[in-house]
Parts: C-alpha cells; structure tokens; sequence
C-alpha cells in the first residue's frame, strides 16, 4: 500500500458484487432486458449467495431512454420483470447518469434506511441510427445546437484550444492525444466484453476520418449498447456476502454551467475539479496515492483534461507525461502513466474508447471494472500488481456534471 | 390533535419553505425558468432568511423534458441558473417525479451528507400540443400504446370495472365519480395559483365530452404548465430558518408492474396500498388520524381508488361514502369526506383535477399545498380548523410508481 501508516477512513458503502452485458451493437435486446441481464448477473456474483427479494432499493442511471427508446417509468418495467415492489429511482445526467445513480445510491446506504441497494446503468444507442447524434445535444446549451455544434463539435473547439494554448501545435502533442486511444485499445484486447477488441496505431487515429477539427474517428467513443450493474451493502454488513468486498471511501459530485460558452476556461473541466478535490479530501489521500483510474474519455482529450484536472499532471503538461509514458511503455500488457518513477493505470478495460459509451451504463461500468480489478479478478486483463485504492470519474455533457468516487480493498476503519 | 397521547415520531427532515409558479398555460416561458421561478420563491419564503448559497444540494423532478422540452442534463442548467456547483439530481418517475425527487431529498437530508436541500418540480406540457398524449405513454407498456391505449383509455378501464364491480351500475356510484371534480374545482376557486378557478356541478361533468367511456372531458386533469419547489434541512436545524417549519414524518415509496393487464386487480393501486401502510406503520397512526391529504386526481377514479387503497373506506364503498359526504357538505368552504363522524379534507387546493397537473411539478406541489395549509397561510383558501397532520399521495402512470409522505406541525420526538 502506498499511502500514508496511520491512514484511516469511514467508507459509505461496501461493493459485494458487480455484471455487465457485452457492450456494442445489441439489436436483438430491449434496453430494459439488458439492464435485467446486467442486473441478475451482478445478484448471481456475490459469492456468499444473494437472492433478488434481498434487495431493498434500486437506482437505474439512463440518457436517453426517453427519445431514443420512448421508454418511461423505468421503475415500473423493473418491478415487473424482478416481481418485486421496492422503492426504485431513475436519475438521469446525461453520460453521467450511471455515476450519478451510484451517487445517490451511497447516500441511501448512508441514510441506514436499506442494507442492500442495486444500482444499474443502461443504454441502447444503436438502433437509433444518425438520430442519435441529435439527441445527444440535449445535454448541451440549445444555443449551441442551434448553432450547428454537436458533440465532436463541442470537444474539438477544448482540444483545438487545449493544442494551441499548451503547446502551440507541437507535433508531440497531436501524438500523445493520439496515444490516448492507442493505449485505451491496447487495454481492451483482454477484455471479453468490449466492443473494440482491436489495437490502433498513432498513425491510424491521426489518419482516420476528420469529424470535427482536430477531433478524428479514432479520438472518439462509440455508439453502443449496453447495461451494468453493482449491489451495495452497509460496510458492516459486506463480509456477510463475501470475504472481498470492495469499499466506497469517497464519493462526490459536482455540477457546472451546462454551455461551454460561459465557462471560465475551454481547456479544463471545473465540475471534475471541484469533485476530484472534495473525493480525495474526503479519503484523506493524494491523486498520487490512485493506483488505477477509470477517467471518462468520450473524447481523448477529456482524458489529458482530467489528469491535469485532478492535479496528477500540471496544468498544460499532461500531453507531455502522456507522451514520455507511452513512448516508454507502449506493448506493455498495461501502459501507466509515469510520474516521479510512480505509475497510474487509467482505463484498463479499455475506457469509453475501446469498451464501448453506452452512457448511461458507463458510469457503473467503470465501477465494475475497478471492482474486478482491485479483487483480482479480471481474469486474461488482470493488472499484475497488488492494487487497493481505484478512482472513477464520469462526466455529463461538456461537464455540466462530475461523479468522483474512490474505491479501496483494505480500509482501516 | 387527534392522535394518541405520548405518540413520538423522529422525523425525516423538516420542511422550511415553499414557493410555486402559477399552473396553466405559461407560453413564455421555458422549463428551466420556471423551474428557477419557483425555486427563488421558495428560498424567499423561508422566514428568517435563507441565501441561495446555503444550498447544498437539489433534487428535480421531471417526467418529459427530454421530449417535450428537447432539455437533458437538468443539473447542468440549473448550475448555470444559480451560479453554483453543487451536487444536483434529476428523477424521472411519470407522473411521481416530484414525489420521487421528494423522497430522495428526504434520504439525503436523513445520510447528514447535507443540511438544506431544494427539491423541486416542473414540467412544460401545452406547447406540445394534442403530441403530448403520445408522450405520455412512455409511462405505460409500449403493448397498451401499440393495443391503441391512452391514459384516459387505461383508467377508464379501471372505472368501468369499479362501476361493475362495486355497484353494479348504481347511479349514486356515477354522480359521486363526478362529485370528486366539482369537489376539487370548488376547492380551487379561493387558490391564486389554480388552472381552473370556477365551480362545476354534476350535470356538467356527466354532460362534457366523452373521452374514453366512462371517462368524460371534466373526469381528467388537465395539460398544465408549472413548477414547484420545497426546502428541507435537518429537524435539528429547522429552528434557525423559521419558528413553524412543517416535518416529514413518514416518507415511502413503491412500485408495481408498468403494464395494467398483469395487475392482480384493476379496481386498487397496489403501489398505493404498499406506499400508505408502510408510512403508516412509520408515523404511527392510522389514515383516520389524517386531516388532510393531497390524492392524485389524475382521473376522478384515481381519488375514490386512494380512500380504498388507504383504508379510510372499505374495499368498493368509497362511492358511498363520497355520495354521503358530498350531499352533507357542498357549498362548504371545503368538502371533507366524513367516517364516523370525522372529517378528512382532500385537495384542499383543487388537487391535479382543477390546480393543474404539470406531472413532474405535482408531488411537489402537493407538499406546498400541506405545508401552506398547515402553517395557516393559505390565505383566502386556508382550512377553518387547527391541522397537525397532512399526507401526500402522488404516482406513476397507472401505478407503477406510488409516494407516500406524511407531514406534521407538532411532533415529539
């Protein structure tokens, strides 16, 4: 362990288990039936046994299952299709909505009124077609729909500003933010349910389809479907359902102007700021003591932003470790990123590049992966190391909306 | 007070202002500002001083924003609204969205992760015109649209089998599923902010439009425009923000199936009957103890279902009982329903049927209307008597979703 002897922290919940669907092209399934699948598969993984009427509450995080899948009342269809009548809460923030329900779910173990809570992410994209590009926007300011942006649009204008103003176009930094997605398809190889089990080189991101200057094909996630799940116990009653529970120490969100236009600053997200700063104030520790991150890069540059967001690398320097690191560790099984001789693994399941932004399920997809991870359990992906302390980060829109939660194996209570 | 001496309840939270917009049809303005409307007048309300940088957190409720509003990301809007970047929440439960948000406000309030909460409601429905129909059955089984369903096709099918079933086609049973509207169209006609403010009689129900037989144009609540909004904080802390705040005694929630043709019955709301026992059992005391209730008059049906599903009339005798009480008390300032010579007053305000039904914006609302009622300043409107004890009844399509909050101005804790 890395941090500090003496460390001690209060965790707000305890993870006893966790699923997830294959994300990609899912034509043959409703939205609502791969939440099920996600859901029963996470009820069937605790390993001291969990049955469904266990369940005291549940939390499901979706987008656009309204547009997109003219689906309502989420709470009523579960309730069928699990035969119980619990209390059960959609909440929707955009490509934070799985954060924000994982959120809120910690605060209902925290308020002592349920001992087990399932939280669930869905989202079913594909179907929608081009459409979907539209809908999208409905998380962004309507002035800057009506002004012709769209997502790619939106985060091409931060890169554009972010290339110019922090390197004035070097070479080096086109590459690293490049790299990004070279080392997010790396990780996805071993990871039997992504949707891009494929490596990419620099070259090919850098000569794929122009979408929106500098943004290319290759810089951005995809449309895809799918659904996770993770259940949630009171920290002193986690050994009941296993011998490795996994804890939750800290959990933040926090909002921000929903137009990039009024924003203090295009090259950095102030929601990821302030939500990073209160999660690792609330552990106690610092971003150097995170050993694997799950960082929510819809787009690569939203991945340099959060490492200089979260202070792992100075503002305006990130493009250069991302650089240094890839170089040094490129056809490593996992490759870190450096800093002072420590090492910090982001996305290694493949991130939202490679394993695929259905988006309401990203958020508890990144808690599943780090989950798995910090157990040891990810079988052919496994990271070679002993690890115990995870961050994951999922952000809504341009960042309108930021969850920070950080994960620990061992605690000292 | 009615009830038992020595009774003591620990309160979830407490209620330390309210504010509303007018219901109807608000051409000029979008959501989001109403939303904001309403919020800014709740914050005023609060007696003795709440800035809106005391706010620690908020929770929205809104059914069809996405696609009535083309509006996603309500957090993201709201940041922007009121310049600051705290934790904000969106819940889509149908027509229960203001009470789902209420009853996770409540959750936050009880974890002490904050100490004031706004909890708020909105929906913007007339701009969408006769499309809004089609809208709303996102919160139906997509086979009861596809079998050609509306919402008025739904609960005219529940009348028509309440009309058989309990009365076999009783005259007084027909009259007294009408009263219910000149019941809550009288109750509207002193509340400044109501849709409807004129009084309707029997006839005029019996005689207006046919919409789903037995389902006539005066049994509905209307398409509505509007916002509401709540603070809350911590019992402990209430006497700082007002010396009448109003608490949360009981606060529950369940759910049924989404579709009615799996129910096991078409005459009752399960998600109702759940709902009220648990928060009950949690005030402890029993529905006779209630003054007031707001009921979700979605349709006139769905009232006469609530004092079934409550206990307050036995199983298929409501109809009696509000034929009984309704030729007893009309033109009483309020219309209670009477049992054993005690009187339970139901939307004192007009309830959906004549304040209007903004879906998201009503479970909120319904809290305003207690809070103010039990407070003693419901002006031209207010009750004629002392109150202590108010219930909030408010759900999800046809019941896939229930609320269930009790409210009191004395407590021992």
């Amino acid at each position: 362990m890395s941090i500090k002897a003496g460390w001690k922290v209060k965790p707000h919940a305890a993870i006893i288990g966790a699923g997830r669907t294959a994300f990609g092209e899912q034509w043959y399934k409703d939205p609502e039936k791969l939440m099920m699948d996600a859901g029963v598969s996470a009820v069937e993984s605790v390993d001291l046994g969990l049955g469904r009427r266990d369940i005291q509450a549940c939390y499901f995080g979706s987008f656009l299952y309204q547009t997109t899948n003219k689906l309502g009342l989420v709470s009523g269809h579960m309730a069928r299709e699990l035969g119980i009548n619990i209390p059960m809460n959609t909440t929707e923030a955009a490509c934070a909505s799985g954060g924000s329900a994982f959120y809120n779910a910690c605060i209902a173990i925290k308020s002592g009124m349920y001992d087990v809570v399932l939280v669930g992410g869905f989202e079913k994209m594909t179907d929608r077609s081009s459409k979907i590009i539209d809908d999208l926007m409905f998380a962004a300011d309507p002035y800057e729909f009506d002004s012709g942006f769209t997502f790619p649009g939106l985060y091409a204008s931060m890169m554009a500003r972010y290339i110019h103003d922090y390197s004035f176009g070097d070479q080096r930094c086109i590459e690293a933010l490049a790299q990004i997605a070279c080392k997010n398809h790396h990780h996805a190889v071993n990871n039997e349910y992504a949707q891009y089990r494929r490596d990419i080189t620099v070259q090919d991101v850098l000569k794929s389809t122009l979408i929106a200057d500098p943004i290319r094909l290759l810089h951005c996630s995809p449309v895809s479907d799918g659904a996770a799940a993770v259940i949630l116990t009171k920290p002193e009653l986690a050994k009941k359902y296993t011998d490795t529970p996994i804890y939750v120490i800290a959990s933040q969100q926090a909002t921000d102007d929903i137009s990039l236009y009024t924003r203090e600053s295009m090259t950095g997200i102030k929601a990821t700021r302030l939500a990073v700063g209160k999660a690792l104030r609330e552990a106690g520790i610092s971003i150097e003591d995170i050993e694997i991150a799950e960082v929510h890069d819809c787009f690569t540059i939203e991945e340099a932003m959060f490492l200089e967001d979260s202070g792992y690398y100075e503002n305006g320097k990130a493009w250069e470790g991302i650089y240094e690191s890839y170089e040094s560790f490129k056809g490593s099984k996992h490759i870190p990123y450096i800093k002072n001789g420590k090492e910090l693994i982001v996305n290694s399941g493949g991130g939202l590049k490679a394993d695929g932004h259905p988006v309401g399920a990203t958020g508890i997809r990144q808690i599943h992966e780090c989950f798995t991870q910090l157990r040891g359990k990810a079988g052919k992906n496994q990271i070679d190391k002993d690890l115990n302390l995870a961050l994951c980060h999922n952000i809504g829109g341009t960042g309108g909306i930021a969850t920070v939660h950080i994960l620990a194996r061992d605690i000292h209570e």
